[in-house]
């Protein structure tokens, strides 16, 4: 397969990145972008500019690549991710290329320069991917260990399939959002009385999960898998996730078949899908796993992503306060375990497809990854910045989510995911 | 809305119809079919023939119908979808009218009756609806019974929310086939020996659960609920579904977040999709409800539908036995009640999702859903006509499904829905 030319840490670009930006050169992520003047289409990005593919394309700056204008001037990512995991790899080094200080071409012509770099603000991110299947992991050691040490026995705290295989169940696609749309307080049946029946109402325990998905391109015929070898070759990129959860309903509906209502009514992507090829200098060991895994899960090499991740919750009309620095190294399970697990039975996984980490916690109290764990079951209300406190996410609270990584002075970030809560209705 | 005139038990149509054929007049049925000379497209059923509806349009039949050539030249029912419940139903009604003893037009050209009907043996079906999500529920009191004795306590066989709302969790779309498309033996983690680890082998109790399954329209925004008095509107149609499960997977891996290789591994379900209107007919009254249901669970008039349920298995190169008689009338929980429960906390759903019951078993042990329940847990062997008998289904058996509902001399039926297990690979 074709090298990662777009990953040198001494790169720069002709394009102005401010410092700590999430895009600089060495990320060039995928996502859908509009404005009031242009249809959606696929662009990248580099500090505070989109960059119109579609354009590029259309001036010829994307020549001799396996690509189609059609592949660009769409309103998904998919299309271009059907053309494979190579294929999208010699486009984002070609985008290294055109944005490389050395490279004269584009940034001579300043024409060209206006119609493919869109200042960012004034462009609206669209949903990035048609989602196919949707999957959740479960592969936080400490999130599991804390969850059953609430629900369960602490001192059984994980259940005996943990540490012999990486949990997950199926969520629902439909219910995925961009980052920035609002979500929507969601009713059902709680049952804040345990003796008595459950009732019809709001839900009171809403929550989120600090999670990170990854995108797949399309995979194998159904009946056979894809090893832990392989697995990488399937994932086009990864987003911040919010899997908003609604903590009392999934206490009464959950068992025995899995949380349902308590999560399917919304979950929130953020906009740029960012490679796994971006993302290989901060590869990082893994937890030490054990007992040994079974054979279909051995893997080799490193495949952890040391990306440090965050969570603010903004009060309505009031600045928002840090609750939580987690990092998607802490996984207990890796990906490429997941995706191995995922099709050993011969499920195939199709182009678009989503799987998320599941909540990832780490090992101290302030890198919990749900307000369930932050707020202990509420027994430990967090204090905002506005003097107010929280057990669990209140109407008109926004929750802030953010990611990067960060070695040898290059910082490849994914931007932000954020969702308002806004009243049930009736 | 308009009148169902294709439902009247009088019609008879100049197409011969054969004594028991599932597909009168009375049917009309949607699927998409392709022949070795015709591309897929979309196709009514009568008696033997398939009726292409690309035909139809094309030669003016369909003339002032809210429906466009591009609708009837797809590959899957989802376009046609998109028109909605009234749409779909004028066009039934059409079809009905074409067809009917007394309309001349059609039947005395036989140039056109010659583009028209497809001889069925001549026709490949195909996989009828892109689905979006699927979402399984679990609605079979007797079913939910027989699995809490197995496993849990026969004293307190259902779980405390069981009789309070229609459990349900969301499945696997990517690996939902059509009926007669084999299925591999799944490969997984199971348990043989319950004191020691698992191991990595193939499944050694597959089983096949007795469903049916609804598609649905587009749904309403995001949100909002649909209440169980317009979820038949949202609903197109039915078919068989046969659940395929790998029950030792199943027991290790699906606590506490439910199942997943054990079921995601392949479904399948029958070619032609049933529309609720074919069915009015035969609505009858659901299982009594108590505790009384939740305010957005209650319902007005017959929400439940007298469709009986068989199931065969054919070993290979041996006759069928018949292993099950069961009825769709006997689930605890409706599909109006299943669709309000799934939105009722703002969850959306989208044209072509589908939703299936759960395993439909009834009072009596040959009337069970499942293997799992027919046999007992492998305790009580069934026999089969050519001597051997199953515990769980081998390889080189076909499981076969087929449905109908019958009365007032019509019979509108399912067909069937087929699947022949092979060998697990390596």
């Amino acid at each position: 397969m074709s090298t990662i030319a777009a990953n040198n840490p001494a790169l720069t670009s002709w394009v102005e990145v401010p410092q700590n930006s999430d895009f600089p050169i060495q990320n060039l992520p995928f996502g859908i972008v509009k404005t009031s003047q242009l249809t959606p289409r696929v662009a990248s990005r580099i500090g505070d500019f989109a960059i119109d593919l579609k354009s590029l394309y259309v001036l010829g700056y994307l020549e001799n690549l396996p690509f189609e204008h059609s592949d660009f001037d769409c309103n998904t990512l998919n299309v271009l991710m059907k053309r494979g995991k190579k294929a999208s790899r010699e486009l984002r080094n070609r985008l290294s290329k055109l944005f490389d200080s050395n490279y004269k071409d584009l940034q001579k012509n300043q024409h060209h320069v206006e119609q493919v770099l869109i200042p960012i603000d004034q462009v609206t991110m669209c949903m990035p991917v048609e989602i196919g299947d949707y999957t959740d992991f479960y592969s936080s050691r400490e999130h599991a260990t804390n969850v059953g040490t609430m629900f369960r026995d602490p001192e059984n705290a994980l259940l005996p399939n943990w540490l012999w295989l990486p949990v997950g169940y199926h969520g629902r696609s439909s219910s995925i959002i961009i980052s920035g749309e609002p979500v929507r307080r969601p009713k059902g049946q709680i049952k804040p009385i345990p003796e008595e029946p459950p009732i019809y109402a709001a839900c009171r325990n809403l929550d989120f999960e600090l999670e990170m998905a990854f995108i797949t391109f399309d995979g194998k015929p159904m009946g056979e898998r894809i090893s832990t070898d392989e697995a990488e070759d399937f994932i086009f990129g990864m987003c911040l996730f919010n899997d908003w959860s609604a903590r009392d309903m999934q206490t009464w509906e959950y068992v025995p078949l899995g949380p349902f209502l308590a999560k399917n009514f919304a979950s929130s992507i953020s906009p740029w899908i960012v490679t796994l090829d971006a993302l290989q200098a901060f590869k990082v060991d893994g937890p030490e796993q054990s007992p040994e895994v079974l054979s279909y899960l051995e893997y080799k090499d490193q495949k952890s992503y040391d990306i440090q991740l965050e969570v603010y919750i903004q009060p309505e009309n009031a600045d928002e306060t840090k609750i939580c620095t987690s990092n998607f190294k802490y996984m207990y399970w890796n990906m490429a375990q997941q995706l191995a697990h995922h099709t050993v039975n011969g499920c195939n996984i199709r182009c678009g497809d989503l799987m998320g980490s599941g909540t990832i916690s780490g090992p101290t109290p302030d890198s919990y990854g749900s307000m369930l764990e932050l707020a202990w079951k509420g027994t430990k209300p967090l204090p905002m910045n506005d003097g107010t406190e929280r057990k669990f996410i209140q109407d008109g609270d926004t929750v802030i989510m953010r990611g990067f990584s960060s070695k040898d002075g290059v910082r490849v970030g994914f931007g932000e995911v954020t969702g308002k809560i806004l009243p049930a209705l009736d």
